[in-house]
């Protein structure tokens, strides 16, 4: 099976938006085993529109497209679609009483707009969509599919995800198997030199992906047969052949990340965590929160972005922060000290650094980063130098940051 | 003039790389006032290449590829352009010599491989990359212009910045111009009621697009014509227009966000910020200093995830979290009044709420979020529900959130 991915917006074509759902539309795919035959973007436009639906059924079975479906004059996408099938449009009173429903449990009334939103082509079938006022749309013509989504991304994916993945896994020949390998503190190339023997005799009918992003590569081991318990084992073989090489770099599988990680360690060894954050300014506490349940070993953290703060709140010395600055060695230490003892936590991490794009000097220029961990037998700090890019810096180093607390939690620091 | 962005690599289909490429060159080539005719991308597979050059050629007089030119067997790009073309390929000593001298500065000698870049189709001439081995290429095709660039994107850019822009200026025709309003705290589609009136009357050159995010909404207006100025001049009045028929939900323009607007707010009033998360966890403050120079007024945030450390840091009293729970206004307002005092700073703001996925009960079900802006004379506070999204949640709470402290700096709470 192939399929087009169409997006629809102005803004996707003039870098006001980046394109990511065609990215996550485009992975999702591709672990079921469907072949990406293209990607179109076009503005809301009909002439634009009609050729991109045309082109996309010429290439592929199943054209996914997004965008366009909500209840403003600028969406186009349910007439368009009409037109290019030759149908016409019709009211549907169910989509309009589950809108009016999704607006009184939000304690607001549909408008006439939300009305209009609810006519269809004939033969459209609905994807629930709990999030939102827009639902998927599935449509045959001839032999292809063609499914409607909204562009707005957490819709999308939840459609995605709920809808879509299982209902095409039905209609799947051969069975595709992934596992993903989580790493952090390791780049991309290091990881490949640790399995070139690996990598170089792997079957025919499987695969290996490297998915770097900021601290962290995935590798993706995949294998597609008509045996399922088969590939299975194979694919778990050599994931565990390959993980074994990685070693202290693994952190986990699949959808595994270093936050839920670090829940799991520290909920086995009863630990409680706290943070003392400077230049990544809240990110790594909004990262370990994004876990349900993370109250269970998360007490809070500081965001000392002052020194005042580092010192009134966290009881860094005057005198170290003069001597030293608030991005040293020393300071970090400090700030897990006070940590440990203002919020009465097992473990601490802090964190103090320049994120830029100014505010270096020579000797310490943008990008400079330092981090400790600790509880109150022991401290590890880590200095690391990242770049210029201010948002790029803060993630990098909360990446690392995490991973740090990860290695120190399963003793692989000593 | 119409242009088309051409991407290629499988890794932009199956979601691996995020395509930015041609979110720069679609933003470089709007500048220019050339309208997007549509972005397209192809694996690296000689029929889908064919094809997307001729579906691109079919729409646009300006093709811009990039991808494929580098000295590896998977790049085919100017294999495929040449048969596209119908034309024969060369060996071009000039771009050999010109490797090899780019070797020779990083002490290091250029390949066979190397050699075999050099090979174009007849007709092409090149574009200057002073960052890398590929060239940029230009190719007339019939009236219109093909230009094939490297994927690496630093020198993609480099090549567009200074080869295709100086070029393109000086055969620039219509001129396009946009003005986007960023919007808080109300809907798409309560904006569109406020302006209908000023939508069913837009000139055929203008265009209205609405761009929703969790908790904010973009609305842009854009506007086409041969007359710099009067462009200008419309789309401005159209968007004061707009902008004071939305009133006090506005909170900025073009490239503006919520956390930029409030640290103009707080600079131009000489005031620092504080903040108390709970349920977002430090989001709020992560967002706060993804703007340089946010240490000016920010002065830090504790992220009071537990009970205790609402007690203990924030000073929040034992009766009042028992009577009320951690999720209710009079704990919000305490912690409003122990980060004003602790952090000592002008305004403070805190959160509690559950985010969920569990751990509502029928009196406060999962979303229920309780917010609180306030200085030493006053104070505010707001309720809001929100769904069972955890991730969403706290996005959507951090948003209103900031919209929330940038209402009270321009006195809209009272």
């Amino acid at each position: 099976m192939r399929c087009t991915i169409v997006t629809i917006g102005t803004e996707l074509l003039i870098g006001q938006v980046i394109d990511t759902n065609s990215a996550f539309i485009g992975e999702k795919m591709n672990e079921l085993g469907i072949e990406i035959a293209s990607r179109i973007s076009v503005a809301d436009k009909k002439h634009d529109m009609l050729n991109a639906f045309i082109r996309a059924t010429d290439d592929a079975d199943l054209v996914i497209v997004t965008g366009g479906l909500g209840p403003t004059n600028d969406d186009i996408t349910k007439k368009v679609i009409a037109e290019f099938l030759g149908v016409d449009m019709y009211f549907d009173e169910n989509q309009f009483s589950l809108i009016q429903a999704f607006f009184e449990k939000l304690g607001r009334k549909a408008t006439e707009a939300h009305k209009n939103q609810c006519f269809f082509p004939f033969g459209t079938s609905f994807l629930e969509n709990k999030l939102g006022t827009a639902q998927g749309m599935l449509i045959k013509y001839k032999d292809k599919t063609i499914i409607c989504l909204p562009g707005v991304p957490y819709e999308m994916k939840y459609i995605v995800n709920n809808g879509i993945i299982p209902l095409l896994k039905t209609s799947q020949s051969a069975y595709i198997f992934h596992k993903t390998i989580q790493t952090s503190g390791i780049g991309e190339t290091d990881l490949a030199d640790k399995i070139v023997d690996i990598e170089s005799k792997l079957p025919e009918n499987m695969d290996l992906a490297y998915l770097p992003s900021l601290g962290k590569v995935r590798v993706r081991v995949s294998g597609k047969s008509n045996n399922k318990l088969q590939i299975e084992e194979q694919v778990n073989r050599i994931s565990d052949e390959i993980s074994s090489r990685f070693g202290k770099y693994v952190f986990g599988y699949n959808e595994d990340d270093l936050s839920s990680t670090i829940g799991i360690l520290l909920k086995e060894r009863n630990l409680t965590l706290g943070l003392a954050e400077s230049c990544t300014g809240g990110m790594i506490a909004s990262q370990i929160v994004q876990v349900p349940g993370s109250s269970a070993y998360f007490e809070g953290g500081l965001v000392t972005y002052s020194d005042r703060l580092k010192h009134e709140i966290l009881g860094v010395k005057l005198e170290t922060l003069e001597m030293h600055g608030a991005v040293s060695e020393e300071v970090v230490k400090e700030m897990v000290i006070g940590t440990l003892s203002k919020l009465d936590v097992d473990v601490a991490l802090s964190v103090s650094g320049i994120a830029g794009p100014t505010g270096g000097t020579d000797e310490k220029p943008v990008g400079t980063i330092w981090m400790c961990i600790g509880n109150k037998d022991q401290m590890f700090t880590r200095k690391i130098q990242t770049g210029r890019d201010r948002s790029k810096n803060i993630e990098y180093t909360s990446n690392l940051a995490l991973n740090l607390i990860r290695l120190f939690l399963t003793d692989n620091l000593n």
